[in-house]
């Protein structure tokens, strides 16, 4: 174990490098040139178009006022000043919900830490067991629940503060979770209207003999909507034109740099290229009119083609955006059955336009349950056993096996140095590369898995990866082993010897944990900071690609808050946090100054860099909740097997409740809050349709709704070709028209003659909300 | 172990036990005499008032018919001859279903049975192992997988056969529950106009300073249903009336039995009475003047109470049942979230009137939660320490402690015979009293709990008799020891080695359950038909009780399904057939006829005996294929653990697939079949609606629905009292009427400018539903 010392010398060397990011941050951010890379948040919203500062031509890329770089960590109470609702204005919910993660952390543990110290660092140091045990120890473990001998009475300490901590983690839980519903509520309340407050996405379309889904769409809620009904938009399989579509924009864009190049050299001497692989070889031809044939002829391509999505039902998938005239109606289809068959005719709300995943819009239920099952099973087998490949590729990556399989290498392998490095990084290197492609890995399951928006798809990679590291970093430390070799000894221990294994030797592993606080959280977040990857890369698109300003856009890249691996990792703090409290209470400073640093830098970014790209409205906080609930038991079971190896038998019945009482309190939780995260209550549906009638009688909610759930390749395709945007509409089957049905076999059916007279219904409804 | 010759004794005695029970209950039905005890539920119908036959005196007592000795079986036939729809339309939904659960066990266990006779007999028997091993076995035990050697090939039979019983299981399991999500969706489709079609239950009603209980939920359902919205009625708590009313009954009851005395006298001679204790002392009166002077002094109290209740506010509690002017409507409401703090206005669907459970209508959200973590308490606590109290209670019903509490029973200890009843029968009867109680604690926390329904109150009772039964009948019959020694030892096993154990002792238990089946199945079964308790006390309150022909209907106790213990019972079957099924395959046999006896008795039963409480159109059927799919899951527990110990490890992968298996399968079928049980689809509502408004346009729904879910206490006093029927509509606030607003204070509500226009829509709905 370290000493206090070292872990001072690591202190002292991690405080430094966070410090020298800082501080190469704040230099770095005040250069014009960098402007696009620390500030990319106000391009995109288009308050920026050029770095602020202006004047001389060194100017625009270097600040040479002194000044600014005194005030050099300015940017920290900057950042902070932003009140609340101005961030959700600026950045969205979802971004503040993110926020208060970190804050509930400080929330919780800067007066555990308080407490801690006062209560149980003096009951822990006072005592002599180390000191007597003739083992090695540091001061660190002086200050733990080591020091205290087996069988003693001050456990009844621990005990108390066991109890305290879980109390107060609770109700700082239930106050953030109050919290963040009321600000859902009152930011769907207050936002502007949104396409997808009338829309409900359906699935599992059942094919029918008679009609098209188009025609069976609108006929099934004109029969059980008739008074809510509004409009359908189907749902079509668009990859090709996807793929047409993507490289016409690319074809655009060098037409522009051509034309750019042209209109420079004052239109002396017209550009040319050559039509081979890279422009390298082929004949040389005029490039604008090379590219402007080339993009005509896409055109009729993608003409050709959309007009084949739109005609062909084979192109139609059995999906739909069906809108509502009302909030309410789109409400109530949301969270009612439609069909006597439950697999059939789902509904859930629409994601936002952006949100949707198309992809996975077509799945039928009976394939998405054998995909959970798949999934279920790859993931277990991901966790326990994803060492086994890396291993493999260890076992090749060795000197004779390059050897073996390149013999023109054998002279090099001979030079030590690239011996040794090859047998030192290497197998290291398939490591760190299976680690990085994880979230990816995760990714690429929960699409196959078949969410329909992307923050479904992140939540549910979110919970993954927390399970992942959970298992892999945690306790894989706590335990040294493989994740398999873990479950293994597991299931041969018996159920109360597996909390008595770990809590042992949880005291042992403190120091690793600070270590890692502070190289992962500390250094890491410092790091995140100064955004080195994207630093690097714009400025090297900037030197090699960058042709035109929409490529200087495009290559400046704000990433995002990547909510699947950012979450995750700040939850494994609040499981150190809740498990050290009690056991050595000198790893809750470190973990506090990573929830306020983080902070900072995070309230930094969202406001100067990460581009949102969506809005689910803090829906990820009912997952929070039960992550930080899981830590707070899993700490409470440790401690349970700790104490009872301390011979303080005595104390386990008392610390069985402590779970049972949190379990308690997660369900309550969960009745009192997630509805407010899942569904969307009438009441407010119905005040939100009263104010806006009363606000915009002359609303037509129809035209609003007509484009938004088109599918984005349609959209783009209008954005980079002016000249459909007058025909597409025709082409386009943009109002639901009453379609006779073409239905005659059934007789069972009402559709028929309800139709006729909800048609009506219709029809009156929308005259009267039109104005007079 | 017993022996087969054993076997064939045991066996022989319970069928000549069945058989005994079946000739008596042959030769007692047809006695005129016991009509009402085999018969009650044609009386209840009002199909039959007297004894079929009629005739000489005595023939009204004693059937003399030989005739009709020698067909003492045709009841049988009789019993299945029933077609299954007009079951339903005779006895409900509830009872079809729950005889199906016999023919589920049919339909599983009859090839499985076959398979493993013709199968894993031979395999079995074919070896020698037994022999060798000099161990004492019997014949049985040459039929189970014991007599085949560890490390056998032969495991794969029965690895083979497990997948086989698996999937054959499963294939049933669906089926059955396609068939009852149809069966109740068409029943639910055709089934008459009931109230609770058109009403949902609203609990948590907050409360609010300016307004009633009564305007509140109006003004909140003409806000946010504002086109559907029908009707409400408050729920009153009428505990004090409902005592007044009872008394009044059984007053009134008196009366008609002196009443008929004096008419039966020919108005000769008054009949009198003493006013005291059970009429033994007191003043002597006119019996008719006193009775009629009492109901009269009652009626007034009556009639004051009731004003009190419908007047004052104190006793509304904050619950309502709203009905609305479509299935549309309240299925919409139903279904959906009303308000954004989703621990008040919390709707359901009403239960039918009958199966209101009326007290817990007004139990707040907290209250719920915290409610139910006792609960979750004190049953763990019941289910592993009940037998503290009980021995407890044992050794205080020793003859040391009855000589010491009671000396002057000294003399008569001393007596052999009572001496050895006391300390042979007192013990015993201790757990025999829990164990017959334990059914009604059951109901007792269910009720404490908060269930609204009684439906549900039995659906609970029975998950956790179930529980009760698996931990201390089925696991406790094959590891001996109470269940928390059972626990114990778990808690200190390793996770796999806990299905080792039990699975290692399976095999040896297989008599124990057999004579278990013939004991509880066979006999009890065929006890259940004789009603003895029924028919015992039917005569005995005839002979002491009945004063007049509405106390003969009263004394006929037909009794019904009673779900919550007949279930559990049933299920215990399913996991013994499940888990010998490869094991010792010579169990099935027994299971089969249990089931076959067991399903005609109870056909027979629900035909003619069984009264209906409710009808909850199956909707315990999740429940019954959940505990299916659980005993299932244990079978393929168990059989692991075995084989592990028959060194046949190579089979322990194999056999993990089947629960992962088992378990997706349940998923799936909850995903697929369960909201058919628990939502009701809009399609469906739709059609009815339409269909009922073609057919009957002049209905009025309000005056339909308007006393349906009165508090029974308000209709039963009317039954009872004719005079007060002209009066009750009076006092009753039978119509929501406009009730202007009193709310001053909340400026962020809509509710005052909607109100005026959602009454107007209100109006003119109706007005458009009037017949021209």
């Amino acid at each position: 174990m370290a000493s206090s010392s070292e872990i001072g010398l690591a202190a002292a060397i991690n405080i430094l490098t966070a410090f020298a990011f800082l501080v190469a941050f704040a230099i770095l951010r005040i250069q014009p040139i960098n402007d696009r890379v620390y500030f990319p948040k106000w391009y995109l919203k288009g308050l920026r178009n050029n770095p602020l500062q202006s004047g001389a031509f060194v100017q625009k890329f270097v600040n040479l006022d002194f000044r600014s770089y005194l005030r050099f960590l300015n940017w920290m109470p900057a950042a902070l000043h932003m009140p609340e609702p101005e961030l959700i204005d600026h950045a969205g919910l979802d971004s503040v919900v993110y926020l208060r993660i970190y804050l509930t952390g400080l929330k919780i543990f800067v007066p555990i830490a308080c407490l801690a110290f006062t209560v149980m660092v003096p009951v822990n140091w006072t005592n002599r067991t180390l000191e007597q045990s003739k083992l090695t120890y540091s001061d660190i473990d002086k200050l733990s629940i080591s020091n205290i001998p087996s069988g003693s009475n001050r456990f009844w300490t621990h005990l108390v503060m066991a109890y305290t901590f879980t109390f107060w983690t609770c109700y700082i839980l239930k106050r953030e979770y109050e919290i963040i519903a009321a600000m859902r509520l009152h930011f769907i309340a207050s936002e502007q209207r949104r396409p997808d407050q009338f829309t409900v996405l359906v699935r599992n379309v059942p094919p029918d003999p008679d009609e098209t889904v188009n025609e069976l769409v609108e006929h099934f809620f004109l029969v059980n909507h008739p008074d809510h009904y509004l409009s359908h938009q189907v749902v079509y399989n668009a990859n090709s034109l996807s793929k047409l579509v993507n490289e016409k924009k690319k074809k655009q864009n060098w037409l522009d740099y051509y034309q750019l190049k042209y209109n420079r050299s004052n239109r002396s001497k017209k550009p040319s290229m050559k039509t081979g692989y890279l422009g390298l070889w082929g004949k040389r031809v005029d490039a604008i009119d090379y590219y402007q044939s080339e993009i005509d002829k896409l055109s009729k391509e993608i003409c050709k083609e959309r007009e084949k999505i739109t005609t062909s039902s084979k192109y139609i998938m059995p999906a739909s955006f069906v809108s509502f005239k009302t909030r309410w109606g789109a409400a109530v289809c949301a969270q009612t059955e439609q069909s006597r068959n439950p697999t059939i005719w789902l509904t859930e709300w629409a994601p936002e336009p952006r949100d949707v995943y198309w992809d996975n819009l077509a799945i039928p239920f009976v394939s998405l349950t054998i995909r959970r099952l798949i999934i279920a099973v790859a993931f277990f087998f991901l966790t326990f056993f994803f060492m086994i490949p890396i291993a493999f590729v260890q076992s090749l990556a060795n000197i004779d096996g390059i050897v073996k399989a390149a013999p023109f290498m054998k002279g090099v392998m001979k030079v030590d140095f690239v011996k040794s490095f090859i047998q030192g990084v290497l197998p290291g290197i398939a490591l760190k590369i299976f680690l990085i492609f994880l979230p990816s890995i995760l990714m690429m399951m929960s699409k196959f898995e078949g969410f329909t928006s992307i923050s479904a798809l992140e939540r549910r990679s979110a919970t993954r990866y927390y399970m992942f590291q959970f298992i892999n970093v945690f306790l894989g430390s706590i335990i040294t082993g493989t994740a398999f070799q873990q479950l293994n000894t597991f299931i041969h221990q018996s159920a109360n010897t597996i909390p008595v294994t770990i809590g042992a030797s949880i005291p042992m592993k403190a120091t690793f944990f600070i270590t890692y606080t502070m190289v992962d959280g500390w250094a890491g977040v410092a790091g995140e900071i100064l955004r080195l990857k994207p630093l690097i890369f714009y400025h090297l698109k900037n030197f090699l690609l960058v042709k035109t300003e929409k490529d200087r856009e495009e290559a400046m890249d704000p990433g995002s808050l990547s909510f699947n691996t950012g979450e995750p990792r700040i939850q494994l703090y609040f499981l150190l946090g809740l498990v050290y409290a009690v056991v050595t209470p000198i790893l809750l400073p470190f973990i506090v100054v990573f929830f306020g640093l983080a902070y900072v830098v995070y309230r930094h970014q969202i406001i100067n860099v990460y581009n949102q790209e969506y809005e689910s409205a803090g829906a990820f906080w009912p997952d929070v909740h039960g992550r930080i609930i899981t830590a707070l038991i899993v700490s409470q079971l440790l401690l349970m097997g700790l104490l009872s190896t301390k011979e303080a038998a005595q104390s386990t019945p008392l610390l069985i409740v402590l779970p049972v009482l949190t379990i308690w309190f997660h369900r309550f939780c969960k009745g009192r809050f997630e509805p407010a995260f899942v569904r969307y209550p009438l009441q407010e549906a119905m005040m939100k349709d009263t104010l806006e009638r009363a606000r915009e009688p002359c609303l037509n909610v129809k035209d609003y709704l007509e484009k938004a759930y088109v599918h984005p390749v349609f959209n783009n395709d209008n954005q980079w070709d002016g000249s459909d945007n007058g025909t597409s509409d025709d082409e386009w089957p943009k109002e639901p028209t009453l379609v006779a049905t073409k239905r005659s076999s059934r007789t069972n059916t009402p559709a028929q003659s309800q139709r006729s007279e909800s048609r009506r219904t219709l029809l009156d409804v929308t005259d009267e909300r039109s104005c007079p």
